[in-house]
């Protein structure tokens, strides 16, 4: 089907093109097109270029550790923040996935550990709590030294599940100095307030905290 | 250099994940914080999936063939534009890039053979009329049968510089029949006048067509 506004290329000229493109065009937000667009790109370049660039894919995925502790990807066996000395160990946040990490870490305000789930539980696509990294992280807290479990799951009913499916697991430990917390929610710094959904503006007044000038 | 509201991600736990997203976001319009989801992408997907995905752009830039004749991608020596039967021979449309003769294709409105430039003159970048496909163009039509060339390159100072090479070069052949033409420019269809940029317009008037109801 052709439209008159919108034609799509769809006629490659050659079989390893097409390969190298359906190839590209797997990647998460790419169409066709801009797969069209690496590609060529690729193609321009040295051929030592090209297999370094396939090399550090194959390479990643082969080569790639995770920590025994956190799950966070890794070069060694315990990653560099489970295995930093200026590290607080006994507070743990809880995140989704390795992003997530690297989003907090940027923002220079968290020195504790992280314990990446790897998903959450969403029954919708078929994963349970027995598919993330829930019992390890109960059995991490039951050998002590963890004062604070921060939850740092996305606001969405699959988070929200998490969160609680995480709370009940910790709660049946009797560990009875811990703390289990969830980061604030509120209008984002920069944030207008006529722009906000009703729900975060509600929690940000119900969550209000004290005004210090 | 941290801003309050954008938050770049820089600290990549690994070694392997810093070297694929740094090869990912090699690709044109790709940065950092796309290049790491296509990574992590892949890192979830099959190993050999990822081989394949590798295999795929080396294998591209290693078994690609230009056809001798128009310069376009080819899985063959002769692409199966310049060796199919049903094509009309003595029209040849000169082209910048693959992309354009794909695009083109798609149309399904031509049925001659192209000549892929492979770039235009642009002193800026250092491309000469030596560093793209014009003398074999030339050559080309130097050899006979072809009636009519299209100049279909873009409308930029560079496309004209070109365009006008071409057609000094085609003029010194002496070759009383050939035709030296250019696509039509003018208003988009489904393009709005309000929205239209001088130029295009004003030259839409003076190259207006015959009206056929």
């Amino acid at each position: 089907m052709q439209s008159l506004f919108k034609v799509v290329i769809q006629n490659y000229p050659s079989q390893l093109l097409d390969r190298a493109v359906a190839q590209m065009s797997t990647l998460p937000g790419v169409g066709r097109k801009s797969a069209l667009r690496h590609v060529l790109y690729l193609l321009k370049q040295p051929a030592e270029d090209v297999r370094a660039f396939a090399d550090a894919m194959t390479g990643l995925r082969e080569g790639v550790v995770y920590c025994k502790e956190c799950h966070n990807i890794s070069d060694t066996e315990i990653c560099s923040i489970c295995s930093g000395t200026r590290r607080d160990r006994r507070v743990v946040c809880v995140v989704e996935n390795v992003q997530d990490v690297m989003q907090i870490e940027n923002t220079g305000q968290y020195n504790g550990l992280y314990h990446v789930l790897g998903g959450i539980i969403s029954p919708i696509d078929g994963v349970g709590p027995r598919d993330i990294e829930i019992d390890s992280l109960v059995s991490r807290v039951s050998r002590g030294g963890i004062d604070e479990i921060i939850l740092a799951l996305p606001t969405t009913m699959e988070g929200d599940t998490t969160n609680f499916y995480i709370y009940r697991q910790l709660m049946r430990l009797e560990h009875a100095d811990l703390r289990v917390t969830q980061i604030a929610r509120g209008v984002a710094i920069g944030g207008d307030l006529e722009y906000i959904d009703e729900l975060t503006l509600g929690r940000s007044i119900i969550n209000r905290t004290e005004f210090t000038a």
